[in-house]
């Protein structure tokens, strides 16, 4: 702090804000700044409701978390015990032009940060750095397009708009890509309107939604407001797609259940797969999936469901049916729509972008 | 990376050596150092390998990931496209004693970055900064007991040692704390073995794992150990359970399978709870848990079968049970153990609490 304070206007720094004896930030940074810390009695009440909420007796060394440098401004934590704390700081003589420093301490569990800078500093910096002029940004998210290639066919047809002042991003996370829409000029609002819709154009069925918007809160919304269900049924994604659907609130509405079944007996015993076709297409198979998909919706009464079967890796895997081959299956009303991929990565990563292709494939039937 | 070079010996960035057009860290650093970009054949032929096992069409652009600035140290990316790059930067005339100084280029992707800097990264850290003396780091990994609580029975056990040179640090993170052991001095690995078993005489049943242990592994490799089987039955945790247990590879072993049920029908139909006691007890209960995990063990054919049902929220809460309540259950051949616990998160880390109090239940249990 003693160093960035020479250069920097905005200084943040994460953690040690806790109760054990390493946290020392609070402690150290008085001292830094000269600053008295003084218990807060509203912090105070916050640390003992949270411990009453949760049962627990409340231990005394966490009052350390009430004190707070003379000053300072004070940032509850609606997710923890640790506020945040803000003080301004003049800046040493060798600093830069500005008047004065903002030093922000947040707390390190992510849990804890991650809202209280969305909601408390975020706000904070924009009242104090003001935008200057327009300012429209716009991510349209796609998945089942790489990201070189979702360039190339969209990149042409933007040409135009860049030229008149568009900035055009794209951000690859593993599974889908980003479409970032931009512009600072007087007509920013109508050169992105135009640019979402050439790129919805060039490429609207991989468009699952824009900002915030997750593939699987797209997915539960779409099914609610038609008034229907899914089941799912899952072998090598162990859980991890009822997972996804179930972190959206109000997926009770639609999401009926799922079946987890990692064994043969549990595929044949569940979901009624024919114990001939385990045996001879194997259980990471075209039939496999359809019968799970097909059992899943029978057993379940689900206007859809959803399965995969497939080899996770980092063992099981064949010349025909290498590490991450992975069959994944539709059933509903309509005809039961098998796929076949290919995603040969680390387990966790094999399950996320399976579980990606298995809602997508949903999405795009709706 | 011109303002850092002034000051650093090692100059780390991420993003920017991806195939769009916004990608522009490889060219800048280019021009900044004056160096040419090379076209290096070993690394197109990993791309083209990449997108063959995908059965994906190399896009043309995905080329410009084969440049290299003259001089620089490949890192290959087994995870990806585009490699690292690491080059030996002359200090500027204002710089500190160093002779050079390190610039390091990474990919951005957390899933292509992470193992790079673990597995090619440290090491060229280690070769480069060797750790002078005698040095023994070891992690404890709790789960159960808060920060606080934790410090309070272990720290004053440890203290004699403390001012031996022991040193002693908590790191919470969301269901679980580390206590982090460490020691500089020549007698060290006496330190900090005598320090993990005073760790273990006050906080043992507490303690899963050290290092980078993982719950779920720790309990996939206990039951394999004994031979033994475990399924689930989710109902507020929704598929949550299985998916951690089948991260662990190998956990097809004893993982027999899991049945999400988050409808009462489903709750009835799968698991055989039956729907007086749904209906008198509600779906939130000790009998309801209870029923589920023997239903699952009955259905599954396993050793142990785990239960939870709860308020996930945001919506749902009584006065009785508040969101966040949940029971947790686990069946074996002794007789059904059933715990009320209150996790009053948001949706996701809800589920993650009530996972780790529910594989906690089997791992004590074992």
């Amino acid at each position: 702090v003693s160093e960035a304070r020479t250069r920097a206007e905005v200084i943040i720094t994460t953690g040690g804000l806790g109760p054990t004896s390493d946290d020392l930030t609070r402690q150290c940074i008085a001292e830094l700044l000269g600053k008295t810390l003084i218990e807060q009695a509203d912090i105070l009440a916050h640390i003992a409701s949270y411990f009453q909420t949760r049962r627990r007796p409340m231990p005394t060394q966490t009052r350390v978390q009430a004190l707070v440098p003379a000053g300072a401004t004070v940032l509850m934590n609606r997710n923890g015990t640790a506020p945040g704390l803000v003080l301004e700081m003049e800046l040493s003589a060798s600093g830069p032009a500005a008047k004065s420093s903002l030093l922000i301490m947040l707390p390190g569990p992510p849990r804890e940060l991650q809202p209280m800078f969305s909601n408390q500093v975020l706000p904070l910096l924009e009242k104090r750095f003001p935008i200057e002029g327009p300012f429209v940004c716009r991510v349209l998210r796609t998945t089942g397009l790489g990201e070189s290639s979702l360039e190339a066919k969209v990149a042409p047809a933007l040409e135009h708009l860049v030229k008149a002042g568009l900035e055009l991003g794209y951000c690859a996370r593993f599974g889908e890509v980003d479409v970032r829409l931009l512009a600072r000029t007087g007509d920013a609002p109508v050169l992105v309107n135009e640019a979402e819709w050439l790129v919805r154009d060039k490429v609207g069925k991989y468009v699952y939604g824009s900002n915030d918007d997750s593939l699987e809160a797209v997915l539960v919304k779409a099914l609610a407001a038609r008034r229907e269900t899914v089941a799912v049924a899952e072998s090598c994604t162990g859980g991890y797609i009822a997972n996804r659907l179930t972190n959206v609130p109000g997926a009770s509405d639609v999401f009926l259940g799922g079946l987890v079944t990692y064994s043969n007996e549990a595929k044949h015993k569940l979901l009624g797969v024919p114990e001939p076709t385990l045996a001879n297409s194997g259980a990471v198979s075209e039939p496999v999936a359809r019968a799970m998909a097909e059992g899943a919706r029978l057993h379940l009464g689900a206007d859809y469901a959803l399965a995969v079967t497939g080899i996770a890796g980092p063992t099981g895997g064949t010349p025909e049916k290498p590490v991450g081959t992975v069959y994944l299956a539709l059933a509903s009303s309509a005809p039961t729509v098998v796929l076949r991929q290919v995603n040969p990565y680390d387990r966790e990563s094999f399950k996320f972008v399976t579980s990606q292709q298995a809602l997508d494939l949903l999405r795009r039937s709706l």
